[in-house]
């Protein structure tokens, strides 16, 4: 006779980090990252080998409010309590928010259908403090409006290759972006964007071009050139990690 | 003939500090100190030994946004080249905000007419993340419409020796506190006051006899009898330093 307990479950957790002191999400064998973090503390908590698979990579400093990942286990522990026993042992710069139990075919990466990234600038001479680890100090006065008029160009199902790393190996570079804005809060600057997927560096090279535009360097319009030019060439630099946050994954 | 070049100027400065590293404002031999940074960084670019002298002490881990420093100088720096050095100099925790010329007799200290301070309870099951520093984690359900109720008690020209930590040698247990409120930020506590000055621990005794009638073991209106009855012992206890900030010195 099977008992019910013998069969696995299948647990997706929505998780927040602080990326400053890790070498991005997943493991590598240089440096602490968040996935190794995870899984250590999840495997001391079940005493079992967990394979912990993320929705998404995140870079060295970028940080989230709402990773997902997921893992199968034979633990009897409620989603409560274990929830509460990995909150008790993580470092305080990695969150469990929520633990549900999902069918077996549900897969952190492969289930999603969009993600949502925000960026923030902060835009002052002065150099922020208790924001400095979460946002990108820009000094130089930047035309906001412009930067406003140019965000609507990114909408819709495009070809982003001019915003894609040099030397990434991907079948396609279109993605769909199905919402982007621009919003001022005092010093800063919060741009948030979600597409079906993103290519490698995509949101921080959008910024390195928002903020070509923001300086008046290129018109607003150039927006439109720059993505049909399909040539990271014409587009802005990369702009720093530690701007950037996986807001939310979308299933 | 004495040359305007040699009298000495006060500069009077505002900055912004972390305080989690640091074991308060003022210089001690036991720790690094804001105070010690900052006097360190501007006899380096002045050239000069200073008397620096700030608003209030802070204790250790306990920050500000707006703490008031004065010192003697005669450089003939500009405010804005000294601030750019100070700022490129000092520690990413700590920031000058403003500088500007007052006149010899202006004191930080002495000169201060009334201090605003705020205190950050984050009051979820739920642990902080990117604020973890800058609040009290409090995760027990808190009443804050009682809270509320028992602010207004706190106005006035009282004596608040109930709220004042054992052990202070002080002439008089006398404050005034010109406003005070409380406000509710989703999971963020947030409780401002402003007073003539304020006895050693007095915000934090504060806060923690608005945890008892938050938490309902005590009514609102016990607030008045606690305050009358000038006993630390009928008072609550004392909140942790890393809720508290010193927002504002007033002149």
């Amino acid at each position: 006779v099977l008992n019910v307990e013998d069969l696995p479950k299948n647990l997706k957790m929505i998780i927040a980090y602080e990326g400053t002191a890790y070498s991005g999400f997943q493991i590598q064998k240089n440096g602490p990252t968040v996935q190794a973090e995870l899984k250590a503390v999840i495997e001391h908590i079940t005493g079992e080998t967990v394979d912990l698979q993320g929705a998404g990579r995140t870079d060295a400093g970028v940080h989230a409010r709402g990773q997902v990942v997921h893992f199968h286990t034979h633990s009897n522990l409620s989603v409560e309590k274990l929830k509460k026993a990995l909150n008790s042992l993580l470092p305080a710069d990695i969150v469990v928010r929520n633990i549900c139990e999902v069918s077996m075919d549900f897969h952190a990466r492969h289930s999603a259908v969009s993600k949502t990234y925000s960026y923030c600038l902060y835009n002052s001479e002065e150099r922020p403090l208790f924001e400095r680890n979460y946002v990108y100090h820009y000094k130089a006065v930047l035309n906001i409006t412009k930067m406003k008029e140019a965000v609507p160009f990114l909408l819709g199902k495009k070809d982003f290759k001019s915003f894609q790393a040099k030397g990434s190996a991907v079948l396609t570079t279109i993605r769909v972006v199905n919402f982007c804005h621009l919003e001022l809060k005092g010093s800063l600057i919060v741009f948030t964007i979600n597409a079906n997927g993103f290519l490698y560096h995509m949101v921080r090279n959008i910024i390195g071009t928002l903020i070509l535009i923001g300086r008046e360097k290129i018109n607003p319009s150039e927006m439109e050139q720059i993505i049909m030019g399909k040539d990271r060439a014409m587009a802005g630099e990369t702009a720093p990690a530690m701007g950037l946050c996986l807001e939310e994954v979308l299933y």
